[in-house]
């Protein structure tokens, strides 16, 4: 774990962790002077708890800036939480490092931490530093809380449910592009996209969502995991797609990246008919987007495309896969 | 968070996962089909989490049985449960490992979790797989409950409390000294020790130690932590450190190394006068040896070490630092 000790004779890591992570700690980290923490549950709820590992050269580039990172680690698994319907608690998190890293990219890492911990109203409770020949390695375990048995599953969406999504899908997966050079993005929109993604915390899907999860992995393959789960098929219409204008200019060339390139941290829910009102209801309280694109329906497990030409698209990768 | 579907058109990430990691899932895991994990707490418990990672090359060797390194894993940060008074409930994980990382390779790493999940009543919650340019990354962060207000911390030790230890002092370090041969292991004691820390749960130390923590940085600096919480001086006689047979083969030259080497993962506990018998009576109940190796007092803050010579010991470093 952590530990901060602001004795000036200890070794260089405490400093570290004293300088730039024990400002992030919440009630029951105990100041990261321990070897644990303590969180008292709120009585009553059940736990839900997730982990997302962010390694410098896969899931962000050397030159990103270092805040940005921060925020998109605590943010991954914000999305998470939100897209099971959870109010997030607290988290713990293990950051490696190559030894000569330098302590400003500490400072902006932690800085970046500090402003989504406020604006998402969680803190850190513990962690563990450590020195690693390799990239940076990041990883974030968080922990929310639900009313017992309302946990928005990947199971649960049934025939006749329509495919929903909040936001614009393909944002992130084009601004990776922006990045690699491969797409011109005049505005900037879609890297700032890819750097900071948008969890949409506070959209209140429990008990309106019949299944749900975020899309993380690529628009396709995570909603053949809804239709997997639920044993049914899904089609969804290009044309329905919601996509900010840049995604719009970038032209159908990029519809596969925007398909299947994932990074997008938008919900994808399954929502029966008489829930949309309700659906429609929660996202204009919280200000969210939500677009309905498509359908579940009985069949072959599986995920169908309607193009923009009415014909039917097919892919080779649904998304991506890590090996 | 990890993702066990077993359809073959899936990605190799999630075949990977559904053969090595879906065993290992416990109740609330979901079979590690879902994006988050459930946790009921037990009624009017309180959390004890705790995360510690662990590095190729840092924290273990290329050629480490990965059986050994999964345990390892697991029992890091069984031991600052332990060192907590806490019951392990479950945990999360992260896996970044190279493409090229040979399947035999992981699973060796589930057999190590399974056999020590079995060992001690804790199974997998979630977890994160990804692939890493650098060399495996591994972090776990464990979840534990004890009763709200007990759990042993740092802060809590008194003058006049001695300073007691579990087990055998100094096997771990040496036995890494074994594994980069600067030294013989006839009978291969010190090198098991150091791939296989033996964790000290169940030892029931809630209300019998007044402050405590498990020795991973080396015993002068851990107990530095102890004397910094609780504003106190330490003095520890080297003549009476628990030593094993094999360490105390190796001789006086590695006094330094078995005082500040680290990786021994037993308990360092500040126990009252009055409180000896009941960790008499916990140890022989749960079959632990603990040892009386000094006491702490009240003085400048600092830990002081007695040689066997008598005269006092000082060290240039407390221990191991990673930056």
């Amino acid at each position: 774990m952590m530990n901060a000790m602001s004795d000036p004779t200890l070794p260089a890591e405490f400093a570290l962790i004293a300088r730039h992570f024990r400002p992030l700690a919440g009630p029951g980290a105990l100041d990261l002077g321990d070897d644990a923490a303590l969180l008292l549950p709120p009585p009553g709820r059940e736990l839900v708890l997730t982990v997302d590992a962010m390694i410098g050269g896969v899931h962000f580039l050397p030159d990103d800036p270092p805040d940005l990172v921060g925020r998109k680690l605590l943010r991954v698994n914000l999305s998470d939480l939100a897209a099971k319907g959870a109010t997030p608690l607290g988290y713990l998190m293990t950051v490696a490092a190559p030894r000569d890293t330098p302590d400003d990219w500490f400072a902006g890492f932690a800085a970046g931490l500090a402003q989504d911990q406020h604006a998402f109203a969680v803190s850190l409770l513990g962690g563990d530093t450590t020195s690693t020949p390799g990239p940076i390695a990041l990883s974030l375990t968080i922990i929310g809380h639900v009313a017992p048995g309302t946990m928005v599953r990947r199971a649960g969406a049934r025939p006749g449910d329509g495919v929903w999504v909040t936001g614009t899908i393909g944002d992130g997966a084009l601004g990776l592009a922006v990045a690699q050079g491969r797409l011109a993005d005049p505005t900037g929109h879609l890297h700032r996209r890819y750097l900071l993604p948008q969890p949409r915390v506070g959209l209140a899907i429990t008990g309106v969502a019949s299944a749900g999860m975020d899309v993380s992995d690529g628009l396709v393959q995570d909603l053949g995991h809804l239709c997997r789960a639920g044993g049914l098929a899904a089609t969804i219409d290009a044309a329905l797609l919601p996509l900010s204008p840049p995604a719009r200019q970038a032209g159908a060339d990029w519809l596969p990246t925007i398909l299947t390139g994932g990074d997008d941290y938008e919900l994808l829910l399954a929502v029966a008919p008489d829930q949309e009102a309700a659906l429609r209801r929660a996202a204009a309280a919280a200000g969210i987007p939500v677009t309905r694109i498509g359908g579940f329906r009985a069949g072959p497990l599986g995920v169908m495309v309607h193009g923009p030409d009415g014909k039917t698209l097919a892919f080779d990768r649904g998304g991506w896969s890590h090996f």
